[in-house]
């Protein structure tokens, strides 16, 4: 059956492991449409893989298996997981990983995946994405019912995220991740951000929000409400991160 | 319908860039083949993307649709293209990434993207290659006109390009690119190196072109008829660019 | 025809290098699915290679067929092999990069590539990627023969690999190989490591294998059978490489 299937690890692009788990999916599903996200979250950070997945997830058509692996915990207590939410399917560790996905979505199923029928053979202890999670993944792109992966699983573990505080005029919250190209996304979310707010990382001016990154001068530090939809610090043909270094950054903003 | 859409970005692997426009154009077209070229460009550099699309397209089959997206300037005044070009189509910004392609396609059809319905709802200021470059792409490869995107765009930019000079016996032109292997590519073509033509860089002789990397001792400097059909600098199992390091070079090839 | 072909090169993700062998492969079979496997085999290490493949081809279904380019010596005298190895195809250059499926296969069918009728019509001499391996896995996807690519090729050549030594209630072996995650690879197979086995890596003591990474404290060494089924030397949340340094280690097993 030809369904997409995404991947998103922190396995590296050097190794074999992300190989493996596409020939496991290939192999019982022929038809599987799998779709490279990104296997450079880095590693064992959990956080960052939660930013990624909510950053993309939505764009792929409804009904889409997104298999997300960043899993230090892998072979431990921690739990494998299958879900339904927001009208998508996650397959991946019980470590907060789907976490912003959570959020975002009304209606909840998610399942431990305890069935041996939809895992290979032989699981090995440190290698889950291609044992428990790819087999997983491809059952259900063939149709196999979510329910049948497992059992309810009743409190899937939530990241504890840094929420913005809106107070009088004016808006504090905080850099959250950082991209290739320096960019930083804060946890502020274009509602917050009204036109003509003023916008300050660290006590730095940056003045308003700009329409471009071509606003200002090259090399000029700016922001900008970024593409997932929240204010992001960035500097023109430039990186953010490397001007403003790699430490916590207060970011206020000043609405009225 | 079934057709081949490559993608070649400086959005990096690490973030989600790629994938949401992966996600995008599954949405619109189920059956596209999406074709990882790279998304490893330089930051910026849109030289760079130039002459990587072009030694890359006209492998594909006539007809497939190249997305690039190296676009400093996305969210200012530079026009997003689909154009029709050497059998191939073409979607990205107006800044030379595809000046390589207009030199060497006969009949051009260069299109402004304008049309709205064939763009995401919403279209961010600094992700186009999501907004409008992969829904293009998608409907596109959907059967939709190249000019229903569109109204013509007059003169596309193109990047000014070192020419070699040719005079008397001698040809005098300049690394401009270099591989991860550190093969240093020139604007030489083969037509103007003869048989038994003598290779300099710099200064420094490095005899006939040779038949294989292998002709020359491991480690040694070469020059070769590189596989895009362009004198190349190497060294046989190593770097050229390490051994010459990073400044312009000047290549001067005498043929009689 | 639909059909698998993986690719796994030292080409990197920068050039256009496996792009274009993409192409040339969707050329010849528009139906072809090509799963990228890795691009980033270090440069010319050829023993690398042979063990990653070796770590995913056995995880795809029968009949799929393998790239594999590492190949130093292109454009050199080393052949162009064509082969079926335990029920699977593989193709790339003459090096020893298949040494280890050789070793797991019982019959081996081996061909040297000479049919011109199933290459590019110009072949370069220094990418045989695009113009002799992707032709000819493409070919084969489409249903062409084994046998028609060329003759048989006698004794392709086999890498030297070492061997672990098991003698009284000892097993002497060594690192072969490190992952992305600074995990270490023996050549020390999970037969030989009865339970309660003792390990020790260049005599510092790590106790018995371990069920999980989590088993010891964060940042402490530890052995574990790894995905591979081979004895591994890992750090838990952390790197052995770092750990331990990259000069060979010796690798001993108190199995009594």
């Amino acid at each position: 059956m030809r369904r997409v299937i995404t991947l998103c690890t922190d396995f590296g692009l050097t190794d074999h492991y992300q190989g493996a788990m596409k020939g496991v999916i290939l192999g019982i599903n022929p038809d599987a449409v799998i779709v490279d996200i990104t296997h450079s979250i880095p590693e064992f950070d959990v956080l960052s893989g939660a930013i990624t997945l909510n950053n993309f997830y939505s764009y792929f058509p409804p009904g889409t298996i997104h298999v997300g692996v960043v899993d230090p915990g892998v072979g431990g207590e921690r739990k494998p997981l299958a879900l339904e939410a927001d009208g998508h399917y996650f397959i991946g560790p019980d470590n907060g990983l789907f976490s912003l996905v959570y959020k975002r979505s009304g209606k909840l199923n998610v399942r431990e995946i305890t069935n041996k029928e939809y895992m290979l053979p032989h699981v090995s202890s440190t290698f889950h994405g291609r044992d428990v999670f790819a087999p997983a993944a491809a059952h259900l792109s063939m149709g196999v019912d979510l329910n049948e992966l497992g059992d309810e699983a009743a409190s899937p573990l939530r990241l504890g995220l840094p929420v913005p505080e809106a107070e009088g005029g004016k808006v504090t919250g905080e850099v959250i991740h950082g991209d290739s190209f320096g960019n930083l996304l804060t946890n502020i979310p274009a509602e917050l951000v009204k036109r003509g707010s003023l916008v300050y990382v660290d006590g730095i001016s940056l003045g308003i929000p700009r329409e471009s990154y071509g606003s200002v001068k090259k090399g000029e530090l700016l922001s900008i409400i970024g593409s997932s939809g929240y204010l992001e610090i960035a500097v023109c043909q430039g990186s953010a991160l490397d001007t403003l270094g790699p430490d916590k950054k207060v970011v206020t903003v000043i609405t009225e």
